[in-house]
């Protein structure tokens, strides 16, 4: 469910109204649909009566079969496995159509995602007692700020997100759309809640995906410097409490990490990762989106991760393999073109 | 053309004079074309008869022979290739001889490169009635910003800076001798203009190159958070019309990516990459610089690219080959790895 | 030896005190030992009697030999190696106990390793004249500055700090816990005598080693945009005299660059890595901590270093090996896919 608190939301539409402004025709709905009221988009696992969701390839099937979505965009191959209760929208595109729903539902200006407001608003922050605000830093409007929690010189703290007690935000270090718990560190130049790199017909027009949701940072996370934290797109980036991530790291939009993860510097997740707890990231691994490594694993550094791994697994190398598979082959190679000096 | 609005000229020398004063002897110069007068310096496709170009070595060779520049500093061995037109001057190490040549022309302080002047000029910022300028942001002299455009908290427009209308410039972003179309979105933390990493005489005297481009952001690109996109060291650096470019990428200096292409985040180009239009980079890719990506062409990620590559390809690892040629080794190297095990 | 003019010490302790603060029991000193006076931490091979020392495991044991530290934390294994002139102390974890030491030696707040000091001290800063400081800069107490030297807008500039003549600090720039020499260029964004990524217990409590040390930059060094160079544990982070580094690069804590280096953009060198004189890293180079690159020797860009290579070496590949063995793997492996095609 997209946070209005950070995306101003249009307000509920008859589902029939929607479709219109979104110039999808031909949805053949029954009345009674057809005047079904949509107020919030999110994703098919969460999704309630109010909200438009969507299941664009197969991917999306186990997902799409018990949504409670209100309503819910499909491809034509999708649509006999939508639940009776959600009605079904069929799509040629239905990322596209989607993203032209969300754009009607949450109409903010394109700044508004992009950079903290420059007007003011009517509403100051809200700071508790011995909060340090440093020279040249700036508060959104309704930003709570808890005790205790230091903000650096020039820091840029957006409208209405939280930050817990005894944090500290670094110099220059920007947070837009979020919401970060108690005795966190961010550290200087980071920037987190930034869109993330979401974009639909690639190399043509390179529609962008609105970036909807948020990035929640657990207590006793720590971030080091200049990295980019990516807010959700519809559902949250989540960083889990007393996780440590280095340095010039980047974490694409949707990404989970569980509770007690390292993740070294210059290590890259893109989308949708999911790291459960403990897991170890070395220094510039990077992985695919939508992947997961089990609780416990290890993949070392320079790993390029690019399937799901068990619990405890411990990989290396490009594409990342079972780390005593990549040293057999390694030592292969290696005999291999001893044997060709002859 | 090195642009005197971002890099002040010391205006005309005579070519006796300029090759004095950058102790390049034995030039062995007609009268008259010791008298030529040199105010500029540009790269040979472009150059004109008051320009000075250089023809280090042998890659050189086929714009040298059709160049219209002036004046040539060349190696002995490119020394006959120089046209009738322009005058040749021949050098043990022409690179070493341009970059004195370079600081001769434009003495700008080391400082006017590196940051935004601090002294302010007497001219102030020409800005359209509608733009936006939050808390803290600083507007160098002569910079031009269009109606509709927010520059966000903290960040740093440089003097003489031109930004089209509706962009949006985050938080703690810095722009720097450069040129921005409309319609731009620059995420927060993100240097635009900054030094390219150009050096001579590694590892002794580690010669900086003058870096005295400019960088051109076409209209509705947008970069993501904490990247650093080089200007040109003296060709411009060119981000073509509706490019999308991730978080933490490093364009280098000179590179000219065309229209509608995708740069995924923490790829970094090196200096004088061209990608054409609609090519697709994925996260973590790289390039040697000078090499060339057709059209419609897609790296995927992490893929290190060694050299050029025709429209349409479709490529991975390390060193970057064919994705279909790459699948067949790692196979070949599986079972190799496999057979030994016996 | 850790500065405490960056990080405030709690005073001399009785070493039997500070054991039993740091809960290390079973210690079993002699009443000689038990009253000697520590105030300061160091590592093996510069400490001094006062000073309190670790040796956890057996790459410790050639600079514990010859150690001069006061008062060692050993493992059992490690015991009988502890000079007689030093004061051994056994312990299970000796890493977990030597935190803990550290902590109650230097009792800074967490808050002041982080950030810029937001209640101003009395002391002011000390400026040469001739100093430029932009729009937004924030200089902490007792931080100099030298004559002829720029502080960018925005640039942060830590308490205590030290930079020195005709140097530039970019826009955004963040310097704590550091020295930097003459004509030093820091470019926008980029931060340094950050949070080394240091901590013990992964994965379960993830305890972070106070990161204690300082960043010395030495005179003609350049550093490109957002990058961060992280401070040292103990023993300093250094960056010798006219190296150049590139943008997005990432140095760890406690690695030690020679003098006239090459870091090419987006390289990245974990904790203690050695560079000597005059080495070439080329782009996103990425080393494992702990290594040593001899003089002149040259990583060819992407390489992955896992081990020390001695002077003039030529290195490439992941993991790297000398570039000719590398070659002659690629063309093994290609004539192996080529023939499995057959």
């Amino acid at each position: 469910m997209v946070d209005t608190k950070f995306f101003g939301s249009a307000g509920e539409f008859k589902l029939s109204d929607l479709l219109e402004l979104a110039e999808i025709s031909d949805a053949n709905l029954s009345s009674q649909d057809a005047s079904k009221l949509i107020e919030n988009a999110q994703v098919l696992d969460v999704a309630k009566s109010g909200d438009i969701s969507l299941a664009a390839h197969k991917s999306y099937t186990k997902a799409l079969s018990s949504t409670n979505a209100g309503v819910v965009l499909v491809s034509a191959a999708l649509a006999d496995q939508v639940p009776t209760g959600s009605v079904a929208v069929i799509c040629n595109e239905p990322h596209i159509s989607y993203v032209k729903i969300l754009k009607i539902l949450f109409p903010a200006k394109r700044h508004r995602l992009a950079i903290f407001p420059i007007i003011p608003d009517a509403a100051e922050p809200i700071i508790e007692s011995g909060v340090s605000i440093a020279n040249g830093a700036t508060i959104g409007s309704e930003a709570q700020i808890g005790q205790g929690t230091i903000i650096g010189p020039g820091a840029v703290i957006g409208p209405n997100v939280t930050i817990g007690r005894n944090c500290v935000i670094g110099a220059n270090a920007i947070i837009e759309c979020s919401l970060i718990g108690d005795n966190v560190l961010i550290a200087g130049g980071t920037v987190i809640g930034c869109d993330g790199f979401g974009l639909l017909d690639f190399g043509k027009s390179n529609v962008k995906i609105p970036q909807l949701g948020r990035t929640i940072i657990q207590s006793n996370v720590e971030i080091g410097s200049n990295c980019t934290i990516d807010r959700g797109a519809l559902d949250d980036t989540i960083i889990g409490e007393n996780s440590k991530i280095g340095g010039l790291v980047q974490i694409g939009h949707g990404s989970k990490i569980g509770r007690n993860c390292l993740i070294a510097p210059m290590a890259g997740l893109a989308g949708a990762t999911i790291l459960e707890d403990s897991v170890l990231m070395g220094a510039n691994v990077g992985t695919v989106g939508h992947i997961t490594m089990g609780e416990g694993s290890i993949a070392h550094p320079r790993a390029s991760i690019t399937k799901d791994w068990p619990a405890g697994s411990k990989i290396a190398g490009s594409p990342a393999q079972d780390i005593k598979d990549l040293w057999r082959e390694y030592a292969a190679v290696r005999r291999l073109a001893k044997g060709k000096k002859k």
